[in-house]
């Protein structure tokens, strides 16, 4: 049994979120990503190899035909289709981080990675914020959304009706090197060129803000994956 | 005065590390990086521009002879060769960075606007790691290579020799949020795939690491971008 052309059309419509929506499939390549996902809560959908490695129905494919299927330069043996999961509900304790448009796959990916090292279980983004099953992303995260939920959802809405204290991020709020900072509340990180849209700071109670050292001169501002790093160590750390 | 064919030929070969270091030039694309640069102690070498923006003498060229020496999908009106800086000594004062064989030139950009932002003047990089020349780490430094001056040595030597403490990140170090993180000291962090190589490994005077909060199935490791961004703060914040 080889691949059809319905699947090869398949995977490669997948590329589109649109698509990923409708079908409610994404794509997961490498046989490390791979197993990772096979190991979690996600629901296979279709696995395809150049080696029978796994211990479960496995589409043997020949290398060209896994070149004509995969978005990677060096495809790596495996690829294989998965079902998002069932929406799960937002859990309101907690640290939570919220991004508000952030658009680059690589910062997402870093920033789920990063919600995995802290223990936050929840991530929310925003309508605009780029989609955590886009293939780059999926990469980028090594494995890392198999344990973080990532909510889509109307960011105003959400923080309207949040009991959590709300903090977002800018370039002039207090030092969070000599702020203390609770265990609970919702971390805001905003857009990679704009920083947290201006209905969205109206819904903010604590400003907060990573201190500069360097000279005048210095930088404008930090990565927004970078400085949710450094932020939600600030938190962390007690 | 247009731009001839020797000009497109040593802007195509500076991406080279090679030919930069050869002719100890190197190339800045984009407005604003340009004018970062051109305020800066580095030295212009050529200007080119499809538009006269600058006070200074530039070469106008077409918006195909643009595309023709762009490293850029979507280039940016202009690209400037500058030369390479003289090298200085390195202070051995305050904190120093030190890369040990950090590849990918999007984190060595990220740990250049890190110490811009910092306030760390001086970044060591082991001989193997990433030429900060390389047109990709000059676009994401986004001008801090302006302030941050990146040496290029051999590590196990320097190391040897240096007086400051020397601290090395692992993943069974010690904890960062629990040691007494001192003013001074070289912070060593390691390749992305292997870490710290052995032989540094043996000149590192007090191991520390970034504790993880996740379940005990959580991601194995963070980015090095990402961890010097964790690290280098636990070192300010106080």
């Amino acid at each position: 049994m080889s691949i059809t052309k319905n699947e090869i059309k398949l995977i490669r419509a997948l590329q589109q979120k649109k698509v990923r929506n409708q079908e409610q499939l994404f794509i997961v390549e490498g046989i490390k990503g791979v197993r990772e996902f096979l190991n979690s809560h996600f629901e296979l959908y279709k696995l395809f190899s150049t080696e029978s490695i796994f211990d479960i129905d496995t589409t043997l494919i020949s290398e060209q035909d896994l070149q004509k299927i995969s978005a990677l330069k060096s495809p790596n043996t495996t690829l294989a289709i998965f079902r998002k999961p069932m929406e799960q509900p937002i859990r309101e304790s907690g640290l939570l981080i919220a991004l508000d448009d952030v658009r680059d796959p690589g910062n997402l990916g870093t920033i789920i990675r990063l919600c995995d090292w802290y223990g936050i279980e929840h991530l929310i983004c925003s309508l605009e914020t780029v989609d955590c099953y886009n293939s780059k992303v999926v990469q980028a995260t090594m494995g890392s959304l198999t344990r973080v939920y990532v909510h889509y959802i109307n960011l105003g809405d959400f923080l309207k009706q949040t009991k959590l204290n709300v903090f977002g991020t800018f370039m002039n709020g207090d030092n969070i090197y000599s702020e203390t900072l609770p265990n609970e509340g919702v971390i805001i990180m905003g857009n990679e060129a704009n920083g947290i849209s201006p209905n969205i700071e109206l819904l903010v109670d604590k400003r907060i803000g990573i201190p500069r050292f360097g000279k005048l001169k210095a930088i404008e501002s930090l990565n927004v994956a970078t400085a949710t790093a450094i932020i939600l160590s600030a938190f962390k750390m007690k």
